[in-house]
């Protein structure tokens, strides 16, 4: 009763934080932070009450030993300190000191997420170079030399703070921290063998944990969609929603260690046994003295602590068949059940708790046939399934190295996850991206599919309303309609459309520099263009920089209505144009290539009285599913790839 | 005597083998497989009798005992093979599979190539995550995460390959090959214990390697300059430079360990003391049994045993310090001296034993005050120099993770680089770009020099010859003349000049299809336009997808000079443009970004009567070096950064 009572408890305050006050805290972030880095800006995800609830939430949600982990939600933690630093703070009281200015701009910014999401990692695993992997393999889409250290530098400090700190608690007075050490799983004292003939049933882990981590996915995302229903019903459906499934896991938690025999301790082995009242190896529970359940000491422990007991090693006969098998299928379904619930979830920890236990199984169904030992096995089953679910490669097989710090190992481990992957992929989309689908984010994909290279950027464009353009030398009440009736973002400004020569462009402006100048009321009484100094003297280059576009404070009166507005000095004269006969291939190259926000397209022949300009596509327009929305004929494989 | 003839020997083979016969396989090959990458085409760089030379070459010359390593030569092999691969063999006998046509492009082509550089460092080093992150971070330009996985997955392959050999070796018939198991400098026995106090030494360590490091950059081009005077004299001046280098280290190797004294072997060390005609620690040499000679432990044994025996731990007082420092001077001078003889070379070895003698001399200087190992100071000294001199992060950092299988040492690892790096970086560049440099590669950098963004594409243009353009259906006697005349590779294919209508750009065709046009006689008797299949029955998409553009074997008799061609199937319609008020920065991002090799010009005025292209710039236009040249007044810190 007071198990679950405390753990309903805890549940609900994460809960009730991450729904009354930051719904963007619930689940991972890593989805809406990588698509943040590929350009989508999600609103309130890097803002401190996030951060803050993610803090406090994630806290609850781990101790009220719900089946998730830490890992996303300090990657988010992460990339919202680096994006509130970058800023100056909160958003109501920024500090406004000069060197800030230099994040100004989307790529430090992004830069900096990157290094905040790698920290984040680090901090999570202790495992600097896999965090820098991570932000690099899994997180960023433009990635730089520079960058790569830069990432490195962070992960680096937050080492030094770790070992500070552990070093500081090597009295014992910080209770669970640092006990491990910089490693958490450390399996280095186990001797790697391994021979020809463990190429079976390390192969057979790699597959199993493809299909495994694809079906895992599969299932996945069908649970989200049912709580998306569920969740759209009110905020009280999702906290109770969370309330149930701390409930079950409770319960579960609890009641099934009865199921499992106890066991006589080995008195071979060093370690204490039973043990009770704390972490450790071989918990007593309800078994006598001199023996120990197996079950309770992967159950009734911290998730780390099962992670390390599972992968115990030179304890062949620690598990029985049984309850690995009832501990395997508890945690696929809390598994499946947990991630969707409104509080900070991550979905590490719980796909290396499913696979160590599959991994366990087989290493200990294969008995004496293998050289490996079963803990080394229930490493590769983790991997395994993570490289099915989530598709890395190179950042978990250094996660797993930083995690395990055993070198031998790694021949396999790579092993192992290029053929989860390999297998993984063939079936379904890595759960990131699934996410990503699901949250409806228009993620730009760096490789075009191969029908985009029949279809033209003018045939793409015909299928849009027509372009809504801008004179050079404007009337306000042209602007001010335009930024009512549109929800564009830029407008080409074109020249000499009211005279015979023919109309040029002259560049695009945006939308936030529209609003800005109604804002300062930078009004001319008679058409004309104006001088450099005087736009100098108006506007800073910091308030260009920024990007807020709130037009609805704005209040124009009508004689303003009637005066002119000079847009040749905030207009970017040199946008990147395409012609229109380029494939919406190559055009999507140059899109995501150069990290475009619009791209023009400009006519073939410059006709003098058409155009010079027939359109605008931003990243919507270049997505393969809306493509595919406006022009069905084009996706002949459509029925083969069900998404 | 003995010693040093067949040491001459094995040099004379080497350096003979590079000389006549594939000069290109001279050197590491890292600088111009770099370059490749970026784009640029190094004649004869992945040819089979390159690779041949570089394999023999570099058996000779690291057998001959000179001071340099395998790394790069291995890196080079790696990228050879997996060119010939890709193109079905040695250029005189390929096989034309049909599946080979995948690799029929630029793009696959340089991904094999990333891929067999990786995979070179993994054999090197047997380091498979080092060298995907040596590929990444070092080596390749462009990078997708697609192509993460497939270096991955090839140095998996190295390292089950280099594992079955390791097993197949265990009964000691390979010789020297495999003794180390997959880790070559094992240091994992060591504890490492460190505290705040340790900062000092470490942080030591890191200022020393950056300055160190950028020293040796700049000797080493001093040194290279000097070298490419003496080689330009003839060949036979190149083989009687290798000579001179191999003579002075083998009298070096086997004098200089007189002046050490002999030092008693330490009983409670387990190693044999002292060992003789096999590699190992405490070499006797000229010393009474029971004495060994410290300073014949480090040079008269391989260099991969000499940092073995650099590197071992738990014997703080195993090498003097007259020693070391003589050690240290030889290999400063060797480093310098040897590196830009005509025989393959690697720089890493070299580098590390630099690195690591000082780096123990600092450990024996601490003496007591310090808690860790002058082993893992000698693991340290030689990482900072290592960064100091290429400065890398993340893959020196896995690499040295992977040679030495020390986890716990990783946090000041990663310290010592980061500080090593950023001191270097403050002097001068990576060793690889100056050699870069030197060889006037014309590499472009990832990011534009600010002074960039104050210059105009069309300003830079200006200072160009005029563009050469052709028209739609052009006389074969223009094209001849356009062919013979100029050396560009792309030509803007313009319409209607002739009309009265105004020229509009139809696109960019290539040097090499206007000579297959001329070879395959592709000619028409009358101005007129071609049907596409008559294009299809001439061209099959293979052989347009070669890029021979050998013009001189062509004949053409006066009576075709008169006939017609068609470009406009051939031609390129959509090729990128800028428009000529865009500044050169942002040109530079968009060229190296998408990877182009031609940018057109456009005018922001499309009037009738003005040519609708107002130049093609390449990237010997974006090359900070070249426009610096056309326009000296823009770099404003030149002095301040010299080169």
């Amino acid at each position: 009763m007071v198990f679950t009572g405390a753990n309903l408890g805890l549940t609900l305050v994460a809960t009730v934080l991450v729904v009354y006050f930051a719904p963007t805290a619930a689940g991972p972030g890593i989805p809406e932070i990588k698509a943040y880095l590929n350009g989508i800006d999600t609103p309130n995800m890097f803002g401190f009450t996030t951060m803050m609830v993610k803090i406090v939430g994630s806290i609850g949600a781990v101790a009220a030993g719900l089946d998730l982990g830490k890992e996303g939600p300090l990657v988010h933690i992460g990339s919202c300190i680096a994006s509130l630093l970058g800023q100056g703070g909160p958003d109501n009281h920024r500090i406004k000191w000069r060197w800030l200015r230099y994040f100004n701009n989307d790529r430090d910014r992004r830069d900096l997420i990157t290094c905040g999401s790698a920290s984040g990692v680090c901090a999570a695993f202790r495992s600097p170079v896999g965090g820098v992997l991570f932000a690099l393999e899994e997180v960023a889409t433009w990635w730089r030399s520079a960058l790569l250290w830069r990432t490195f530098f962070s992960t680096a400090v937050v080492v030094v703070v770790l070992r500070a700190f552990i070093e500081i608690c090597n009295s014992g007075k910080c209770g669970l921290f640092g006990s491990g050490g910089l490693i958490m799983f450390d399996v280095s004292h186990v001797e790697v063998r391994y021979h020809a003939a463990d190429i079976i049933p390390v192969t057979l882990i790699g597959v199993f944990g493809g299909i495994l981590g694809s079906l895992y996915n599969h299932l996945l995302h069908k649970v989200l969609r049912l709580y998306n229903l569920i969740n759209q019903k009110g905020k009280i459906h999702k906290v109770l929603l969370s309330l149930g499934v701390s409930l079950f896991t409770s319960v579960c938690l609890f009641g099934l260690p009865f199921l499992a025999e106890c066991k006589p301790c080995d008195p071979s082995i060093d370690e204490i046994c039973p043990t009770n009242g704390r972490s450790g190896n071989f918990k007593q529970f309800n078994c006598p003295n001199g023996y120990y359940n197996d079950l309770s000491t992967l159950l009734l422990t911290t998730n780390d602590d099962a992670v390390r007991n599972i992968f115990s090693s030179n304890t062949p006969n620690e598990f029985g068949m049984v309850s690995l098998w009832i501990f395997f299928g508890l945690y696929c379904i809390l598994g499946l059940i947990t991630f969707g619930i409104a509080t900070p979830s991550g979905l590490f920890l719980p796909i290396i708790l499913m696979g160590s236990a599959y991994g366990r199984m087989l290493g200990t169904a294969m008995g004496s046939y293998t050289n490996i030992d079963q803990g080394l096995y229930a490493v590769l089953g983790a991997a395994s399934l993570m490289a099915g679910s989530m598709r890395m490669t190179v950042s978990l097989c250094v996660i797993f190295l930083e995690l395990t710090n055993n070198l031998l190992l790694l021949p396999i481990t790579m092993f192992v996850l290029l053929i989860a992957k390999t297998v993984g992929d063939s079936f379904n989309l890595s759960i990131y991206e699934i996410i990503l689908h699901l949250k409806g984010l228009p993620f730009l994909e760096a490789n075009p599919e191969p029908w985009m290279r029949n279809l033209t950027v003018g045939e793409l464009n015909d299928a849009k309303p027509p372009v809504v353009t801008l004179n050079g030398v404007e009337k306000v009440a042209n602007i001010v309609d335009v930024l009512r009736n549109t929800t564009h973002n830029a407008f080409p400004v074109l020249d000499g459309a009211d005279q015979n020569t023919g109309t040029e462009l002259h560049g695009l402006i945006l939308r936030a520099h529209l609003v800005k100048v109604l804002k300062k009321r930078w009004f001319l009484n008679e058409k004309r263009r104006t001088e450099e100094w005087e736009v100098r003297e108006k506007f800073t280059p910091v308030e260009l920089a920024e990007r807020e576009d709130n037009f609805d404070d704005v209040a124009i009166t009508s004689s303003e209505m009637q005066l002119y507005v000079d847009l040749h000095p905030l207009t970017n004269t040199t946008p990147y144009t395409v012609v229109q006969s380029m494939s919406v291939a190559k055009a999507l190259v140059l899109f995501r290539s150069v990290g475009l926000r619009h791209l023009l397209v400009v006519p073939k022949i410059q006709a003098s009285g058409m155009s010079p300009v027939i359109g605008i596509l931003t990243r919507q327009d270049l997505r393969a599913y809306n493509i595919l929305q406006a022009f069905p004929h084009l996706d002949k494989h459509k029925s083969g790839k069900a998404r």
